[in-house]
């Protein structure tokens, strides 16, 4: 007769996973507010849909994993700012249309569920969720045994926010001579880890512990994704920006056509904003070209703000006064939405 | 002087994304209906909120993933069907409290992408979103070398509907005396996999092309997680229904407490419903106990109806007429929120 065999015997924890929830439930119940309709542990997050400030309300979604900055989290034991990556990364997808964010859930997966570490993870979404008025309504947590290696995990966002359809951000505007400006990131954001991780331990052969200008690697590499929602919010608010770009996968060269029209191209100029040391130091390791560097990291700007000639100034001193670093680096010209780097 | 790197060297290939979007673009586009304010490639998608039929309207919204079934998808390497149980999952999980769906978004995951496995994916979630009149609505593709192994992935979705409070179904006046009905499965949806694959391919050396009760195991394996969006849609709008509960991980024993008032238990026999054979089939296998069965798998239940007595015989007769098997499984009594089986 064969032994009796459970779940757990295939490698499924359901104590576990009820010990997570337990450690989670406060985490997101922080984050609730008065449109929060629902308790944890219902099938699905309920939220209020009535927006009668509104005259078109539009619901704006997007769905964001961190990519391989998970590895550096492994590295280096620190598991409570990749949900910050996460949240800002999201925060800022939508915020480029004009959008202020509602409500967020996420998607944490491993092989065998670590209580401590999941909770670790969704602290840090909740801070994020928290600093950006945005609701943790749901998630879920997926032990699945043979998927990821020891001590691993995957990890994917989604985020709802809403904007009136007046203040929809679409670029339909842009036109030649407006202003192009950039907010700077704190590093890496969320894109281009496998490229970074590469020259960094394989090429240049450092440990998470080493120190660049004199700063430890790991901390360099795990400084959260910013989020721009709160320095410009007002500014969406008043209608002064025509184009927003999140600096994401395909940095500044495939990010900003995104929003242009048609007959538009950017034309940006190195030098006219702070570039971290850190994009430097890996293209020296690894010799990489310039295009290469430019199509793959963010080069320090998190966000590209098409706005007006005209209003140019007003917004550097509000972004300014935001406690942004808001640099002008270049202009909108005829062309074939494409951007010329002046290198 | 080193080789020049580049991001592709780090096992990253931007045309392969590109060529992923490319094919995928085509399902999601026929997803969309008038509701539906964007073109794929925005950095969010864009949906009309404006609901003027509803005086309340409550966004429902869920996130899930389809757990381990994905190795049986990659054992017989079929990956067309996955994406169904996904979308069926979450349609699930949001029709317990009322709502209907709107939009999804998914998460696709892998170590290095195929444009034709992540396309054949994404093809099966549009067949399941068209059939539920649910918008494609946006997605991430993450290519992320070193995370799975060859030729996996891992998948996840978010799902967001609507329903007008009046409409909400809470369980809150479900009483003694209320009839317990059940709507069967098709398998095992998506719950259990681990244990199921240990059983199977393990303890009883099948393979995955093995026959079982003259079917293909792959096949009775693989069978999409049913949407019964369709079948109950007309009776959560005429308000016959006091509880529903999606058998997900926990099986019966677990999910039908979640919308249990205090003062009621619920009793239900066993046999009073089809169990599908496959169940019987991995019980004997590996001498599972019958709780064990009853936590980890739906035993042939993939919805739980709880209603008046008054509405029962209605209510099985129009679910009949939609094609479902219907049957009349137990009784509401007074308790402390448990499931009562009579094995």
């Amino acid at each position: 007769m064969t032994d009796s065999i459970s779940y757990s015997d295939a490698g499924v924890s359901i104590d576990n996973a009820n010990k997570t929830v337990a450690k989670i439930k406060d985490f997101a119940k922080n984050t609730f507010n008065a449109r929060t309709l629902t308790e944890i542990g219902s099938f699905g997050g309920m939220f209020d849909a009535l927006f009668p400030e509104m005259s078109s309300p539009i619901l704006v979604a997007s769905a964001d994993g961190v990519g391989t900055k998970l590895k550096v989290a492994f590295m280096a034991n620190v598991h409570d700012t990749i949900g910050q990556d996460l949240v800002n990364h999201c925060i800022n997808d939508i915020l480029v249309q004009g959008a202020r964010p509602l409500f967020f859930l996420d998607y944490f997966a491993t092989g065998k569920l670590s209580p401590n570490i999941a909770a670790s993870v969704v602290e840090g979404i909740s801070i994020a969720c928290r600093e950006n008025n945005c609701v943790l309504l749901g998630g879920e947590t997926a032990e699945m045994p043979g998927f990821y290696q020891g001590g691993e995990y995957d990890l994917a966002g989604f985020i709802v926010g809403i904007v009136d359809k007046e203040k929809v951000i679409d670029g339909k505007n842009i036109t030649a001579g407006d202003a192009v400006l950039a907010l700077e990131s704190n590093g890496l954001h969320t894109n281009g880890y496998s490229l970074a991780r590469k020259l960094f331990f394989e090429v240049g052969g450092y440990k998470i512990g080493s120190e660049i200008n004199g700063e430890v690697l790991s901390e360099t590499l795990l400084k959260p994704h910013r989020s721009y929602y709160k320095s410009l919010s007002a500014l969406i608010e008043q209608k002064k920006i025509k184009g927003l770009a999140h600096i994401t996968g395909g940095g500044l060269l495939e990010n900003i056509p995104r929003i242009l029209p048609e007959n538009v191209s950017v034309k940006i100029k190195r030098g006219t904003w702070h570039e971290l040391p850190i994009f430097g130091v890996m293209q020296r390791l690894g010799n990489v070209a310039d295009r290469e560097m430019f199509r793959t990291f963010n080069m320090g700007v998190g966000m590209v703000i098409i706005c007006a000639e005209s209003e140019q100034e007003k917004i550097v001193s509000h972004l300014e006064e935001a406690g942004e670093r808001c640099s002008a680096i270049g202009r909108v010209v005829a062309g074939n939405r494409e951007v010329l780097i002046d290198f």
